[in-house]
C-alpha cells in the first residue's frame, strides 16, 4: 500500500512556500515568478523556483514509487530523509562541496535546498565539450573529507555503528545490487544494447575473471560499512560552476538518495566509471583536446582524494593501533577497489537499465564503438587492478582500447 | 544516570517464577529446593534454580553497570536484549548447540533458559585435562551454521541489513576493540603480568608488523558486516556434555551477549586462540597426550566449519555472481582472518586486562613459560598466516615453539 501524501505541483507551490517562514530571505513567496519542474524522471519531483529578485530555491519531493514507472513500482519515500540527513553530515565536513539545505518536511518528504542554475550538471558539460578545471579535484576533496568524516577515523567508534544503524537503505542499496553487480553478467530482462554490440555483451557474461571479481565486489559492497557514502556519485550529480578561464570556482555533490555505509572505493570508482564513459564520447566524436582532458580527471580525482585524507588523517579520534603505515595500506586497497567498482559500474551503463547520455546520444555508427570500448576498457581495468594501480598508465592502456575499438558511418 | 529496575535475589527468584505461568512444565515454582547465583562474576547475575523433581532453569539478568567493578562503570542492559535476539536467531539455524530460551523479560533485562547444569564448561574440562571428543566438531558446526543463516547468503540483503541496524552494540564491541585490539599493544593501565614476562610483553610492543596487522584487524573488527557473530566465542562460552566414552553428545554456545555483525573469521579465531592458550597450559603441565588431543582440535573445527558452510552454500538466497569460486575465495580469506583474530585473542588474555583460568591457575614457575608461549606463537601466527594457512602444520610450528620456551620450577 501507497503512503498517501500531498505532491507539489506548480500550483501548491507558492502556498507551500509561504507556510515556511523561515526561509523569506532566501525567497520572496510573495512574488514568484518562475517555477520549474526540471525532475530527471527516474525518482522524484524537483522544482526550480525563482523570484522577481532573481533568488531561487530548489524543492525536491520523493514519491512513493519510481517515477518513471509509476505507482506499479512502489519505493519508500524514506529516500529523502536519507538524503537529508546525508547532506547535512556531508556539509558538516564540505560545506562548500554540497547544496545548503534550508528545511526538511518529513511529512511530505520535501528537501528545500540551494538553487544550483547558474551551474551546470557536469555530465551535461562534459558531454558539450566543455572543460572545467578543477573539478575533478574539488570532488575529489569532498570524497576525502566526507568520508574521512563518516569513517571510523573521524567519527570515532560509536558514532560510526549508530550511523550505520540510521543510515541503512536496504530498498536504493537493492538497485544498486542488482542494475551494478547483477543484471549485466546475465542475460537479464532489464538489460538492453544495440543489435551490434550483442557480442560485446556476450563477451561480458563470458568473461569469467570479470564475473569473479564482480562476485568479490558485490560482496564488499554489502559487507563493508567504512564510511557513509553518496552512493550514487556520476558526472551527473555533479555541479560544476566556472569562471571565463574555465577554472572551476564551484563544484557540488547532490542526490545523495543512495547513501548508506559502504567501501570508501565505491564513490570513488563511481567518479572514475564516468570520467571513462566521458572519455569514449570525447573519442568517438573525434574530440582529441576533449579526450586528454579528460583522460587527467582519474588520476586529478584520485590525487587530490589522497591528499586531504592524508591531511586529515593526523586528526583520527583514535590514533592507537591505525598507525601511519595501515593508512598506506589503506590507500592502496581503496585505489585496487576503486578501479573495480569503476568497471562494475562502466558495464552496467552500457549493457544494464540505466545508460548515460555521453553514450545514449551518439549516433548508433558511433554508439557501437563507444559502447564497445567502454565494456572492454572495463574488461581490462579490473585484470589490470591487481598488478598496476598506477591510474595515469592505466588510463592511457584504457583510452587505446577505446580507441582502437571506435566505429564510425565509414565503416 | 543508572536505570533502576529489581534486581533478582534468591528471595525474590520463586515468585518472579510463579509469575511466568508459561515456563510451569519447566519447574515447579512451588516446590523450589535449590537455588544458586552461578554469575562468573564480570558483568550479570546468573542464578540456577532447580525444584523437588529435580528439573531445572538458568535466570540471567543484566545488569546496569558492570558487576565486577559496581556502578562506578555504568553499562547499559540492553546487552541482555541483544544476548535474547542472537540466541533466538542462532537458535533457528542450530537449535541443538545453544541453550533452549523459555522468555525474555525486557523490563527487567532476565532471560529464562535451559539449566545445562549436567554440562560442563568446556573451559573447566580443558584445564582439568578431559578430552570431549566432536566438542570442536560441533562448534565448527555451530560456526557455519549461525554465521551462514546471517549472512547475506542464507538471510538475503535486505534482512541482513535491517539485522545489522537491529544488532548495533556500540558498547561491548568498544570493549573488544580495545581489550583485544589495542590495549596490549601500548604500555596500558590495565594490563597486567607476571615481572619475569616483562620482556615478552615489551616484545609485542616493540613488533612492528603484529602492530600493523593488529590494525588492518581491528579494522576489519570494525567495518566488516559479513554474519551476525556470536563475538566471544572462548571455551568459557562453550558446554559440553560427553558419554562415558568421552564422546562429546552435546555441545552448546551460549553468552552472546557480545553478538554484532562482523568478519566472519573473528569467531573461528576466538576459539583457536583459546585452543592455543589450552595448549600451552597442557605443554606446562606435562600432559602430553591432552596437548595432542587439544592439538587437533583447531583443524577439527576449520573443517566442519568448512564443510558445514559448504554443503549448506547451495541453499543460498541469491546465487547470481555468488559463484562457487567465490566461496572458495572467502574460505580462504576467512581462515586467513581467523588466525590473525586468534593471535590478537591470544594476546590480550596475556598481556591485558581479562585472563583466563588456563594460564592464571598455572604456578608462577610454570605460568612463566606458558604465557611466553602464548605470546611468541602468536607472534608466529601474524606473520605464518599470508603464507601458510594449514593449520596442522601451523599448530604444529606454535606447539614447538610453546614447548622451547616452557618454565619450571628447575629453572
Amino acid at each position: 500500500m501507497l503512503e498517501t501524501y500531498e505532491f507539489l505541483t506548480t500550483e501548491n507551490i507558492a502556498a507551500y512556500l509561504a507556510s515556511h517562514p523561515e526561509i523569506s530571505s532566501v525567497i520572496d513567496a510573495g512574488s514568484i515568478v518562475d517555477l520549474k519542474e526540471v525532475g530527471d524522471g527516474n525518482l522524484n519531483l524537483v522544482f526550480i523556483v525563482k523570484d522577481k529578485q532573481g533568488k531561487g530555491i530548489v524543492l525536491k519531493q520523493s514519491l512513493p514509487y519510481v517515477r518513471l514507472v509509476g505507482p506499479s513500482w512502489p519505493m519508500s519515500p524514506d529516500r529523502a530523509r536519507i538524503e537529508y540527513e546525508t547532506t547535512m553530515i556531508h556539509s558538516v565536513a564540505a560545506k562548500h562541496l554540497v547544496p545548503e539545505i534550508y528545511f526538511y518536511d518529513p511529512e511530505r518528504y520535501i528537501i528545500a535546498m540551494e538553487d544550483l542554475s547558474d551551474h551546470k550538471v557536469w555530465r551535461t558539460a562534459l558531454n558539450l565539450g566543455e572543460q572545467h578545471f578543477g573539478a575533478a579535484e574539488a570532488i575529489g576533496e569532498y570524497i576525502a573529507r566526507v568520508l574521512f568524516a563518516t569513517s571510523i577515523f573521524g567519527a570515532g567508534a560509536e558514532a560510526h555503528y549508530k550511523g550505520i544503524a540510521r543510515a541503512i537503505n536496504p530498498e536504493l542499496c537493492l538497485i544498486t545490487e542488482d542494475l551494478v553487480f547483477t543484471e549485466p553478467y546475465f542475460p537479464a530482462d532489464r538489460n538492453s544494447y544495440l543489435p551490434e554490440n550483442k557480442v560485446d555483451a556476450e563477451a561480458i557474461i563470458n568473461d569469467k575473471q570479470l564475473a569473479l571479481e564482480i562476485g568479490q565486489l558485490k560482496y564488499k559492497f554489502m559487507t563493508s560499512t567504512e564510511a557513509l557514502l553518496h552512493g550514487d556519485l556520476h558526472t551527473g550529480s555533479v555541479m560544476v560552476k566556472s569562471d571565463t578561464s574555465g577554472k572551476a570556482i564551484s563544484t557540488r555533490a547532490f542526490d545523495s538518495e543512495f547513501s548508506f555505509y559502504g567501501p570508501i572505493g565505491f564513490d570513488i570508482g563511481a567518479c572514475f566509471a564516468n570520467f571513462y564513459i566521458a572519455l569514449a564520447r570525447a573519442t568517438a566524436l573525434g574530440r582529441t583536446t576533449h579526450a586528454d582532458y579528460i583522460s587527467a580527471l582519474p588520476e586529478e580525482l584520485w590525487r587530490a582524494f589522497e591528499k586531504n585524507f592524508r591531511t586529515l588523517w593526523p586528526s583520527r579520534v583514535d590514533k592507537r593501533v591505525f598507525s601511519d603505515q595501515l593508512l598506506e595500506e589503506l590507500l592502496d586497497q581503496w585505489k585496487v577497489d576503486a578501479i573495480g567498482f569503476a568497471a562494475a559500474k562502466m558495464v552496467r551503463r552500457i549493457v544494464g537499465l540505466a545508460k548515460t547520455s555521453d553514450i545514449e546520444t551518439l549516433e548508433p555508427d558511433l554508439r557501437i564503438g563507444a559502447a564497445r570500448g567502454v565494456l572492454r576498457a572495463a574488461q581490462l581495468a579490473v585484470r589490470e587492478r591487481h598488478s598496476n594501480t598506477d591510474i595515469p598508465s592505466l588510463t592511457q592502456k584504457m583510452r587505446k582500447i577505446i580507441e582502437e575499438v571506435q566505429t564510425s558511418g565509414k565503416k
